[in-house]
C-alpha cells in the first residue's frame, strides 16, 4: 500500500523539485492539463513588459535590429533543437502546429511525386489529433491523395507500395500511447514512405531523438510541455537532407533568401528559414524563451533524461494509485503500461451506464476542486471517454498525485459528479 | 510661404488632437513610420499583463471559456469590420497577412476554376508588396497558373479573357500611391475575373468601403496603422457570396464546424470562421484590441473621415514645405499630389550622383535626430531610392511635420549624412 507519506519522502528526494519555483501556479491548484496548456513561467510577465514597453513602445520599428526580432525564430528554434534531436539551425520557431504541418507534409509530397510518382497515399492514425487530419485531408483534395486512416496496430501492415507519407503524432493525445520513433521510421523508410512526425505532446514531454530516429520531417508545439504561453508559436524542423530540395508552399518574405532586396520574385532562403513565411506575433514568441529558460536551468540537473525518469515515477504512482484506492468505480486505463510505450499523461476510461460514462462530468467536478485535468469525448460505446491527466515533472510533485488520486476518490464516493452544474456543456471543452 | 506658427495653429485647431495622448511615444522622437510599425497605445502593457498573470497564470486551460479566447478572432474581426466598409461576422483576426493571402487566393482559384476554367492567369503590381508575390508565385507554381507583373497604368489591359484573379495593394507601400478600389473591382469584373485586395496600408489609414466596391477577398495587417504591436496577427475578409463557396486549403481545427467533437474529418465552419486555421498567439493577439479601442474612441470625433481629412492636410503640407524648404537638393515626389491617388504616407525620392542616391544615409541621419522613416532601395537608377514617410493622423500633428522637414533640410544642408555611421547597411533596413 503507497501512502501519503510515501509520496512526501519521494517529493523530499526529488532533484527536480526546486523547477517549481520557477512556475507561478495559481494557490489550491493541482494543474494535470500542461499537455494541452502549460503553467506560466514566472519571469513571463516582466518579459513580456520589456517587450512592449522597452522593443515595441521605446525601440519601435528599430527592434528588427537592436532587440533581435529578426532572428528570434531562429533562435528559439536553436534552444527547442536539444530537446528533439535536432541539430543547431535546423529548428525554427513560427506560426502554428497546423501551418506547420501544411508545410512539411507539402514538401514531403513534393519529395515522394518526384521520387516516387506512384505513390498516391498518406497513413496517419484514425485518432491522431484532428488537426492534424484536417490538414491532411485539405491537401489530399488539393493534389489528388488518398488518406488512409489506420488503428495504431495496423500501422505496420500499411506502410506498402502505395505509400507517399506515413504521419504520425509520437505521443497519442487521447492516450498518452508512443511509438517507437526510431522503429517507426525505420519500417516506413524500409518501405519507401517518408515520415512526419507530430511532437505536439512529446517536445518538452519525453526524450526525443529526430536524428538518431532519421526522421524525415516534424512540426511541435509551443503552449504545452514546453510552456509558452497560450497560442506560442510552433516549431518546425525538417532533416538537413530534405530542407534545400523544395520549397513549401507558404512561400512568404521571412522565408526569402535576401528579404530586404524587395525583389518581386522568391528564392528561399537555404536550410530551415526558408519554412518561415509572414510577420511574427513578436509578443507571444518572446514568451516562449521564458518557458524554454526553463529546459535550460532543468539542462543542469539532469535534462530530459532527468525529467523523463520523474514522468514515469508520476504516470506510475498515479495508476498504482486510482487502481489502489479508486477500485470499484468502474475506471479503466487508456494508456499503456509499458514505460517505453507511454508519453507524460494517463488516460483513464470509464464505463458506460444508461446515463452516459459520467466522464465528463467527473472531470468538471475535479476541476471544481482545483484538480485540472480534461474530458475527451468517445464514439459512443464502453470505454471511450476519456478523462485524461497530464504530468509535467517540472511542476508537478508526488504529492499532488496522492492529493488528485484522493480528490478523485472522494468525487466518485460521494456521488457529487452527478450535480448539475457539473454537467453542463461549455463551448470549449 | 508656410510658417512654423501655421503649422501650430492648426495643432490648436485640430480635433483629432487628444488622441495622441493615448498613445506612448518616446520623447523627441518624430515616428513617420507607423505604415511599418504602428506606435504603443498607453494600455498595452497592462493589458498584457492581465492576459498573462491572469487569463493564462490563474485562469490557465479555463480562459478559453471564461477569458472569451474562443471567440477572440470573431471579435477583433467585428471592431475592425467598420473601418474596411464589411458587415458584422464577415472579418476574422488570425495568422498572417501572407497566411491569409495564401487563403484567399487559393480560394479565389478554387473559384475560377471551376467558373471559367480557362482563366489561367493571375495579374499583379511589379512594384506590389513582395511578399505578396511571394505568396501568389508558390500558388501559381502548384497549380498551374501564370503570374503577370505589370506597372499600375497597365492593370486595365491586362483584364483580359485569361485573367483569373487580380490581386492588388490598395495602397502601394513604395509610392504612396492608391487604386480607385471601387472602380478597379468593378472593371476587373466586367472583365470576368475576381478580386483580392491587400488592405496593409489602407486598413486605419484611409477609409475603405468593401461592400459598397463589391470586392471579392480582402487581407490586411494588425500592426500597422492600426496599432496591434509587433507582428500582430492579421485579417482576412472574405465576400459573403463567396464564403462557403470552398474551404481555404489551411483547414484546422479552428475553422472546423465543430472544434470539440474531434471527429477525424473536416466540416468547414459556416462563414468567415472557415478561414481559421490553427491555435492563435493569443497574447499578440489580445493587443491587438488597445489599438482597435482607440478607433472606437476616434469615431466619435468624426472616425475614419476625419482622420483621412487630417492626413490629407498632413501629406500636403509634408509635400509643399519639403517644396519650400528643401529645393535644389534633388528631391522628388513619387507619391501622387491627387488626393483620390494619395495614402497616408509620402515617398520622396533622390537624384543619382556617382556616389548614389544617398536616401539611404539621409534616412540614417533622420533617424539619429528622433524623425524616423524608412528606406526603400530601387534598381540603382534615378529617382528609384525612396525616403519613405508615413502619417499617421491620431498621434502625428502639424508642427511635427514643420520638425521633420526642418530635420531634413538640416541634413541636406549640413551634408551630415555622409558621414560614415549613416552609410552602413543593418541587417534590416
Amino acid at each position: 500500500m503507497i501512502t501519503l507519506q510515501d509520496c512526501q519522502t519521494r517529493d523530499a528526494a526529488d532533484p527536480l523539485k526546486g523547477m517549481r519555483e520557477l512556475f507561478t501556479i495559481p494557490e489550491g491548484v493541482i494543474y494535470l492539463d500542461g499537455n494541452s496548456l502549460g503553467v506560466m513561467p514566472s519571469t513571463a510577465a516582466a518579459r513580456a513588459a520589456e517587450v512592449i514597453t522597452q522593443e515595441w513602445g521605446v525601440g519601435l520599428i528599430r527592434s528588427w535590429n537592436t532587440a533581435g526580432w529578426f532572428n528570434l525564430p531562429q533562435r528559439l528554434g536553436n534552444q527547442i533543437a536539444p530537446l528533439i534531436g535536432a541539430g543547431k539551425d535546423e529548428v525554427v520557431v513560427t506560426d502554428t502546429t497546423s501551418i506547420n504541418l501544411y508545410k512539411v507534409l507539402s514538401a514531403a509530397l513534393n519529395i515522394a511525386a518526384q521520387d516516387a510518382p506512384h505513390r498516391r497515399v498518406i497513413v496517419s492514425e484514425r485518432n491522431n489529433f484532428p488537426t492534424d487530419l484536417y490538414i491532411a485531408e485539405g491537401l489530399c483534395k488539393e493534389r489528388g491523395y488518398t488518406l488512409k486512416l489506420v488503428e495504431p496496430e495496423e500501422v505496420a501492415a500499411s506502410l506498402d507500395q502505395d505509400l507517399a507519407v506515413l504521419m504520425l503524432t509520437h505521443v497519442n493525445y487521447r492516450t498518452g500511447a508512443m511509438h517507437d520513433m526510431a522503429a517507426v521510421t525505420a519500417a516506413a523508410h524500409a518501405a519507401g514512405a517518408l515520415v512526419v512526425w507530430d511532437l505536439a505532446h512529446s517536445a518538452g514531454a519525453v526524450p526525443v531523438d529526430l536524428t538518431g530516429a532519421k526522421a524525415d520531417f516534424s512540426i511541435g508545439c509551443g503552449y504545452k510541455y514546453l510552456n509558452g504561453g497560450p497560442g506560442a508559436p510552433a516549431f518546425v524542423w525538417v532533416n538537413p537532407q530534405h530542407a534545400d530540395r523544395f520549397w513549401q508552399p507558404l512561400s512568404g518574405w521571412w522565408g526569402h533568401a535576401a528579404p530586404f532586396a524587395f525583389t518581386p520574385d522568391y528564392q528561399p532562403a537555404p536550410g530551415i528559414t526558408r519554412y518561415l513565411c509572414g510577420t511574427q506575433p513578436i509578443v507571444s514568441l518572446s514568451l516562449l524563451e521564458c518557458g524554454l529558460d526553463i529546459f535550460a536551468a532543468a539542462e543542469r540537473l539532469g535534462g530530459m533524461a532527468a525529467l523523463r525518469t520523474k514522468s514515469l515515477a508520476l504516470t506510475d504512482l498515479f495508476i498504482a494509485l486510482v487502481e489502489q484506492r479508486c477500485a470499484g468505480y468502474g475506471l479503466g486505463l487508456a494508456t499503456p503500461r509499458d514505460h517505453a510505450q507511454r508519453g507524460s499523461q494517463v488516460c483513464l476510461t470509464r464505463e458506460y451506464t444508461p446515463e452516459g460514462s459520467g466522464a465528463f462530468a467527473i472531470v468538471q467536478a475535479l476541476i471544481a476542486r482545483g484538480v485540472i485535468g480534461d474530458f475527451r469525448a468517445g464514439d459512443g460505446k464502453a470505454h471511450k471517454d476519456i478523462l485524461r491527466f497530464g504530468f509535467t515533472p517540472l511542476y508537478i510533485g508526488f504529492e499532488d498525485v496522492w492529493n488528485s488520486v484522493e480528490h478523485l476518490r472522494q468525487v466518485l464516493e460521494s456521488g457529487e459528479w452527478k450535480l448539475p452544474q457539473f454537467n453542463q456543456k461549455h463551448a470549449v471543452t
